[in-house]
């Protein structure tokens, strides 16, 4: 047996999300079925990240183990002849048999995408935000979740975990053009809502709604109420993992 | 009555093209349809390029004759109101009688993207294309086609026009990132299928396939049997409409 290690690129538009839901597409559950196929054999697959219903891939990372009948290559090509058009496989190699795609993970980089006007082109890959969004105060704001903090106020409330604490190395806004922002985030781990309930948090730093002092508060407050809402799932994009 | 000039976005995968069709969604039909409403009467509108089915734009101009019982400004998202999130008109203008969305253009660009590897995200906005491309080649058969020319090389054959002459402003390649490269063109006209079929010929020059010199040939021999196979309408944007 051999584990193997795949980088995949998805649009989420149309699935549930990466994980095996009783209903709908799920990402993991198409790889799993084409791996079947090949394999004949059931094979589970781990993702880096259990992305939600709606937000996308550049970069996920996951892992699977099974007997291999035919080369990498042919694996990997095999895979994506088996599955629909908006998953691609972009790369598989074999890795020692303790490597999991989610506890080796070192860090995961997520980008968030906003867009000012309408757009028909990018409808599913960003978050339609027609207010006047001043980036300084934005990323301000972004400076504070640097480095190791407890992110429970920015953490789905129905989430129960041990401890709330990440490591954030880098967080920051950009212009991307005119009318598009986008922000990058990497941090060892991230808590299930934390990049949209921090992005829907900054908007309302942007706004003006809360002042800088504020978000550091409501960071501080460990409460989930305090923080903004959840943005949308489509502006989201897991970007890579690092191992 | 007034002359409203329009300038729209739309995803082409899910549309016809641009032109009202007995079957199928049309980006014309659609907005007739929305400005009927609007206006309780029967509107026809104008486009300055019929693009094709899975063509899109992220500047298409038209032109309609209405009389205005709101704002400009409300007109624009009433439209938007209720024309499908595939379509989004952003801007619109009162202009002179005489002006035509079609006639009155001087210039259009297109833009046509080419994949080197597979994508998810970007499946309905590119060719997938595996070859190795030599874009200086291609370059070198872009720079034959600047100046007026006949095109009947590189239109469908169909098409019975009175002459075949464009002239070219600007055509070339360039690389848009490390998987992705773009060709820009700009003219005062395109006939029926131009820029695909120009797209289909250059990446027979970037294979090595077809000699710049022959590429001449083709240009020059007036016959559409010539020429390369049509590049897929999902790679091509109408980009902008200069008056």
């Amino acid at each position: 047996m051999k584990n193997f290690k795949i980088t995949i690129e998805y649009d989420g538009t149309e699935f549930v999300g990466w994980q095996r839901q009783p209903n709908g597409r799920s990402v993991q559950e198409e790889i799993e079925r084409a791996l079947e196929q090949i394999t004949s054999s059931k094979t589970s697959v781990t993702g880096a990240g259990r992305t939600d219903s709606g937000v996308h891939a550049r970069g996920q990372v996951a892992n699977f183990v099974i007997e291999p009948k035919v080369s990498e290559e042919d694996l990997l090509r095999s895979i994506n002849g088996l599955i629909a058009d908006d998953i691609v496989v972009h790369a598989i190699e074999e890795v020692g048999e303790s490597f999991s795609a989610r506890y080796s993970a070192k860090e995961r980089e997520y980008k968030y995408y906003i867009s000012k006007r309408s757009t028909a082109l990018n409808r599913h890959f960003c978050w339609l935000c027609g207010y006047d969004l001043d980036l300084s105060l934005m990323n301000q704001a972004a400076m504070k979740i640097i480095g190791s903090h407890d992110f429970k106020s920015f953490c789905r409330s129905e989430t129960k975990l041990d401890h709330y604490l990440c490591s954030v190395f880098a967080a920051e806004w950009h212009f991307l053009d005119d009318n598009q922002i986008v922000f990058t985030i990497r941090a060892n781990r991230f808590l299930h809502g934390m990049v949209r309930a921090l992005v829907g948090t900054f908007v309302d730093v942007g706004r003006g709604f809360t002042p800088v002092a504020e978000f550091e508060n409501i960071l501080n407050s460990h409460n989930r109420q305090r923080a903004g809402q959840s943005a949308p799932a489509k502006g989201l994009f897991l970007e890579r993992v690092v191992y």
